[in-house]
């Protein structure tokens, strides 16, 4: 007999893990949203006119399974070795613990950035252990919530000590013992806003040109130097003294504050976190506190809330970019959360003995590693090192590095006749030896009488990490039950959507995920040879082809590790192509009302003008304006930057004729990639007249938001824009990161979303994206006005909701609704952004029918409570939307309010059962920036928390 | 210049990890238990008749990093081909989401077995959707939370069959097809219990010889037979059937139920739980409502809880051999809940859609590979089949199997001219033209017109996982929330101690477990060629000297993969022993009072007679009883079962003096080895006298408890009895489980502990155990009775708190003060056993002095709690005590108590922030019994619940 096939694949991956609505519910919502048919929604939502040719093809789409094997394969060729490489990447040892309960765990990985911090109390701790770390080590006041990676910091560090610096001189001096990466985007960042960098050696330093210096400590080739003397000249001419800074040799030598350094940056990747080919790792920077509302990136501060308690927040955020906009003189806008959070860990695990003791360790063995090159004859330098010493090979050089792999250790090229060697915690006493065999000395390695090899007056006299969350006991329990305790505080996607219009919240699958761990990608130096690295090679071609595909460009650099980041290598990439063309005075931006704050920022630091469009009434780009304005500047346009489909969450049919205009006045076209999401298999910005988009691979390509990073933020170009990419942070020109691909270890979770999916499980995946967001705006159309739609009443992917007539009809403001999503167990949506008192909404194609109608359920309700407020049968003031979020705390003392416990903590949306406790209640904003407290409280406040 | 080294090693194992208390701890605990030292207390507590001579020796303890080095090195020398042997062993694909979200989940593996329901419903309602998906399957009425291995649930069916028939013949018929180790198991387990087992074939069976039979289907060479007739012929003898069933082909074939079968077991091995060279995986057993009381292990079911809200529990423990003990006729005490629960989950997220779908398309692969093999002219046999052929090879059957490992692929020999093929889930049409190749076919696979090859009548027409929880989106964002809301409704070790006495829940280190997920040890067939799994060899060949060297004993069997399983085969090693010496007679067995339930229950299992020794007064052997009854029972004594230390937590002095009396007297000494936590390093059971013990890798060597298993007990031996250890169970004599090692992917777990640990690591972590209990007890002291100290006034690793005075002076049982330990954030200790009214607390090494004095805290705290009702000060029903446990839901509604909202939800003990809260307030035993509900309960109370 035979029998008819299913039509249910259970493999089939559209239907499967990232579409949320099953084909069932997806009949339902497009009955309420009035469309006879998916596609019949996208051909009413996109207009004919910008929607791609032909469709995605990538060949059969893989299952869970192929993949993985798939990535296996590929990961093999990658040839992991002993890399003693240094210049700022170090082998690390990951504690198991760490790994599984934080960078394995979605309770962490799936958060996003704290910005709702009732629901972020417990990274919000852990980011303040890590600012607290960073203060201690670096004996400074103030540090933030890391940074991109070493090299950036350096170059936020340069234009921060602009900012602050009383001296006008327009100089800045590198030590040239600074990481090559380091130098390389200090320079790069430097030329567009006129900073003359001056590299050379400290004891030739003139203070009086510049108005401030940066000195590498421990050196690149391993030099130990005080430089409390450069600091001293500097501040005697108004000028800044930076110092970047290994955080683990600060555990035995002088720490820069001694010093007097202004400002500390450095890598805290050796606090376990794996090189990963170059990051994706948490930078870190700290300074006086005299300079803290000029340092970049987050702070989290300690504040209070609604009760008097404790709580956590993200502090002076009008520093940042999109609040700032023009004014912004940095674009960082993200962090890298999860490996400071890590790397936190890595400190609370270990304490302030273990690092010790770790780096006591390392110092051994290059000293006993020296001594047996000296013993052999060799010319070992310096004599004052931690952990790195290059050695004299004279015409040898090749010959030992080859020798050196041989043995499977890769070690560094210094100049022409030296070989570097850096030690990290992962050496053992047959490392030391391979080393020695690859300079031809057969010696075995004793633990003789340890000795220290730099000067007495060098070593660090100040306690570090005296806090008692660094003094557990370093039992396992305890650290797991700690880590456990504070993702329970958090509310991310593996409990509730996370509607962030823009942010493109979706699912970070376990598949995608599990490659990240696996040593054969997380264990490669981002300098070691290529040939180690064909693996990477070969995924980064692959996924870089797609995403051309995807996008209608031409070419991808890999390199900037942020959203932000990419904007501003787009835009060099222009600049380069203007100045080669004989154009390099071009320096107009159009840039329209609605753009993210970032695209001004990045714009302002490509040295640029930001000429500001308006927009019309319907939130689209005023065309006229527009023109007008590329017409006043025709001689001088560099380009515009837009955003498609707009952030109004509209697909502008016009976009064609602004970017047709931009051309025809001599501009380039910057296509903000933010909502990419709703393009992919529809739509390509390249196919619109754009030169350059950057893409966040951690919003529509499934990177974890990580609770505030890590991201990446690639680029496409067109053909003409190619040779004007950024260039290899070791050795090329125009680097924009510390490492050649930026943060390469995530890029199997995008590489396995597009082989997973396939080109039509791309395609299903936005249509299902507009289709949420179209079923939201409908169900709650009514209730709330929905700015901003397209010609035909849709929406793309996400949806604006005005809520700014509650303010004057009952008092409620946008935050009050946010908050009493909480209660209704849901992350707000983005807030007052693009429009000031809105909330924008982004389901993604990940949610289901389900979730998506417990939202519109809780929305409707608090519609509902403000209806009683305008009705005055809720008084104006205590009620559930001010009190919002309510905690257990509420239910346990005396209840004096005219609504019930019940109605107060248990609105609809709200899971009875498996309701999502936030620990705080509204927390004070003002209060914590004017008290300002960016490390952990002192001990007697801990202990009082501990209860 | 030198420096001192800091005496702080960051890597000490012995400071880190599984040890709680810090040294500065240890020191403070010391003083109040009065010992001027640990080795003092030690001395104390250990008599020194006792002690081992040597200390533990296994050379350097391993760090973290170098274990997992060395375990990869290890796994490497297994070898990874596609087995399609078949044999109740299948590949399978585990959904990486429930990989990650479960097997490396701490907070589903470190769970304890849901005894304490209000603190356990997410797994049961977990191991609830397992017995629906079982009860669906079969169509049979009731399932029970799974079994070991389906070979030992073949066993359990036997026998209940005999308890449950009408028919008083002595012969079980057992199906030749059915699969050998099935077979090999039952022939074990029917021997001491008289039951003649008949192999043959079933067109042959005399229903009127037997009081049942069993039917393996499809067969084990594939053949797919409808049973209705022999089920028919059986009832008609008052005889019992049962089949033993792939759960996947029945997603096809038709129902054992529909066959009239009384009883079905199998194996859900298939359902995402990886081969794992054996284990483990959760078998099945299902029957009809009326034999239900007879079922062995463990069911889930529904009942109401004190506000009448939905709540799970065990139903039906009466059962339990804990309770029933000598009337015992099974010694299951555990099952294999966390792979129950994969097992589950993988149901809920493929739906009965995706099953059928899978189980097609093996099916057409199995047909597409058969007309392959067909049409190049070999005889396939059966014509009716599901995945399984055998292809007649005559002579060639050697070179076969050899070609296809050629080709990557392990075949089944079978018999001695045919080559049997089992497809599975992973195969694709690579590896059926790898199975051509083998056969010198030259073809390619296409996907020609489907085709079934059984019998229309076969077909399945009932319906199947009808319930709404298997028809969720199949979108990986719901799963994950799913199993984050059932494990965030448990109270697992990774949020509080699990003090339970004889349990010992310590650490489950991440380092520990990471190994079990690496494809080297999950995807090996258990009976893939030796050579394949020479890793496996390495790791059990060392672990097993270690295990030698720890117990005293000679030789160890990994074979029993629980304790009590462990127990069964000690004394089966020992009554081969005996009967080998011309003593078969000898059937007595002494076991003290105190003895834990599998004692006597397994001594009945080997046909043994259970002798009762009385205790003294203390709680130690009564030395007197002892020495009467071995001499009374001289002729027949078998031997005797004690536990070291004592189940009263005591070292007894007196353990010599019985080994030597049962010596005296021809019998053998088992030594329980549920204790181990309090010996290893200090005393070896082996030195006391033991000739067999088990150990339970599950609690001393750091194998989680996975919710309720899995678990592994395996035994050491004496010389003497090693040849009467179990045989393999394809082809040995004696086995007594599925596989020949057991759960064999678990061993990374014990190997990795003592390779971090080294001997003296393990040493100090039993040190650290006993102070830690002892440290409770004097805390304790004077608000809790103590029973049973040693002569010191030393406990061992645990203590026994007496509490039944309160049930005379306040009216507060065991339970009331079990429930209020919920709210102070903690599981109960081991209730009423092995004192009735009792609480036995153990607390492990791996707890800190803060956790251990916060668990004191809340215990004086509920003490006086019990002193205010003494008083009168407190109503005798209106008390926290009687409340407990409170919830949320307490919280929302009116109050009328006689104590406060705070004090009722925030004893001491209770985290505030970060409480556990129960999803339920105190469970209704008696109805859950009474009102017996063991599958999901109805749509709309699904649907009540998911509010």
């Amino acid at each position: 007999m035979s029998f008819t096939p299913t039509d249910y694949l259970p493999y089939d991956f559209a239907n499967r893990r990232h579409i949320g609505p099953s084909p069932a519910e997806m009949a339902e919502m497009l009955e309420v949203v009035g469309a006879g048919s998916l596609e019949a929604l996208i051909d009413d939502t996109l207009p004919a006119g910008i929607r791609q040719a032909e469709p995605l093809d990538f060949g059969k789409a893989m299952s869970e399974r192929e993949v993985l094997e798939h990535l296996r394969k590929v990961g093999a060729k990658n040839r992991v070795l002993t890399s003693l490489i240094g210049q700022g990447y170090h082998g690390t040892v990951t504690p198991p613990a760490i790994q599984r309960n934080i960078l394995e765990n979605p309770a962490w990985y799936t958060a996003y950035t704290p910005y709702q911090p009732e629901i972020s109390q417990g990274r919000l701790e852990a980011l303040l252990n890590f600012q607290t770390m960073i203060c201690d080590l670096t004996g400074l006041e103030i540090a933030n919530a890391s940074l991109l990676d070493e090299a950036t910091a350096c170059a936020e560090a340069m234009t921060m000590a602009q900012r602050v610096a009383k001296s006008k001189a327009r100089a800045f001096f590198v030590d040239r013992d600074c990481h090559p990466q380091n130098i390389a985007v200090m320079r790069t960042r430097a030329a567009p806003l006129d900073i003359e960098v001056i590299v050379g050696n400290p004891a030739k330093m003139d203070a009086s040109k510049v108005f401030g210096a940066i000195f590498q400590y421990p050196g690149t080739y391993g030099h130990v130097h005080d430089f409390s003397a450069h600091m001293a000249a500097l501040h005697a001419q108004g000028a800044i003294g930076v110092v970047s800074a290994d955080p683990l040799a600060l555990t035995l030598l002088k720490e820069p504050g001694a010093m007097g350094a202004d400002i500390a940056v450095g890598s805290t990747q050796r606090f376990g976190v794996p090189e990963g080919y170059g990051g994706p790792h948490a930078a870190y920077m700290a300074c006086r506190d005299a300079y803290k509302r000029a340092m970049p990136g987050r702070i989290v501060g300690v504040s209070v809330d609604a009760n008097g308690n404790r709580a956590y927040r993200l502090s002076l955020q009008t520093r940042e970019q999109h609040i700032r906009r023009e004014k912004a003189t940095s674009n960082v806008c993200t962090a890298q959360a999860l490996l400071a959070v890590m790397a936190s860990m890595y400190a609370v695990f270990h304490g302030p003995e273990g690092l010790r003791a770790i780096a006591q360790r390392i110092h051994r063995k290059t000293v006993r590693l020296a001594k047996g090159l000296e013993a052999a004859g060799f010319k070992v330098d310096p004599k004052a090192c931690f952990d790195t010493i290059t050695v004299d090979v004279g015409p040898l050089q090749a010959a030992v590095l080859k020798s050196a792999v041989d043995e499977g250790i890769n070690l560094r090229a210094v100049g022409e006749a030296r070989v570097g060697i850096t030690l990290d915690e992962r050496c053992k006493p047959a490392t030391l030896e391979a080393v020695w065999r690859a300079f031809g000395i057969d010696r075995k390695d004793e633990d003789f009488r340890p000795e220290y090899r730099f000067p007495e007056e060098m070593l660090r006299t100040s306690d570090y990490l005296t806090h008692p969350i660094f003094h557990m006991n370093r039992a396992e329990t305890e650290m797991m039950r700690y880590m456990r305790r504070l993702a329970d505080r958090d509310l991310a996607l593996d409990r509730a959507m996370i509607p962030l219009g823009s942010c493109t919240m979706k699912l970070n699958s376990a598949a995608e995920m599990m490659p990240v761990s696996w040593r054969e990608f997380s264990l490669i130096h981002p300098y070691a040879p290529a040939d180690q690295a064909r693996g990477y090679a070969e995924m980064i071609d692959d996924l870089s082809a797609k995403l051309c595909e995807i996008t209608g460009y031409d070419a991808i650099s890999m390199q900037p590790n942020s959203g932000a980041q990419g904007e501003y290598a787009g835009l060099l990439t222009i600049a380069g192509y203007h100045a080669a063309q004989g154009q390099g005075h071009r320096n107009i931006c159009l840039i329209p009302m609605s753009a993210h704050g970032t695209n001004p920022a990045s714009a302002q630091m490509v040295g640029w003008k930001v000429v500001v469009v308006k927009s019309a009434e319907n939130g689209d780009i005023d065309l006229d304006d527009f023109r007008a304005k590329a017409e006043q500047h025709a001689e001088t346009l560099a380009g515009c930057m837009i955003t498609y489909p707009s952030t109004h969450g509209v697909f502008e049919e016009a976009v064609t004729e602004v970017t047709r205009t931009t051309h025809a006045h001599g501009g380039q076209v910057y296509i903000d990639g933010a909502n990419m999401n709703a393009m992919v298999g529809l739509s390509r910005p390249g196919d619109l007249g754009g030169d350059v988009s950057h893409l966040n691979l951690h919003k529509t390509f499934c990177i974890p938001h990580g609770g505030g990073g890590p991201g990446m933020g690639p680029i496409g170009v067109k053909a003409h824009l190619v040779p004007h990419l950024p260039g290899a942070p070791n050795g090329g020109e125009g680097a924009v990161s510390a490492a050649p691909f930026g943060s390469p270890s995530l890029l199997p979770i995008s590489w396995a979303y597009c082989l997973m999916m396939g080109g039509e499980g791309l395609t299903q995946a936005t249509r299902v994206a507009i289709l949420n967001a179209n079923y939201i705006a409908r169900r709650l159309d009514g209730a709330y006005e929905v700015l901003y739609k397209g010609p035909t009443g849709r929406v793309a992917h996400e949806c604006i909701l005005d809520v700014r007539p509650f303010a004057e009809s009952a008092g409620v403001t946008v935050e009050d609704i946010a908050k009493r999503l909480i209660d209704c167990g849901f992350h707000a949506p983005t807030m007052s952004w693009p429009v000031a008192g809105t909330l924008m909404v982004e389901p993604t194609e990940s949610e289901t029918k389900a979730e998506l109608d417990r939202f519109c359920d809780a929305m409707l309700a608090i519609r509902a409570e403000i209806a009683a407020v305008e009705r005055g049968e809720m008084d104006a003031e205590n009620n559930p939307l001010k009190h919002a979020p309510h905690t257990v705390e509420d239910l346990v003392g005396a209840w004096d309010r005219p609504y019930t416990r019940d109605a107060g903590c248990f609105p609809p949306g709200a899971f009875r059962v498996d309701k999502y406790w936030p620990p705080v209640n509204r927390v004070d904003n003002v209060y914590g920036d004017r008290h300002l407290v960016c490390t952990c409280p002192p001990m007697e406040d801990y202990a009082e928390a501990a209860e």
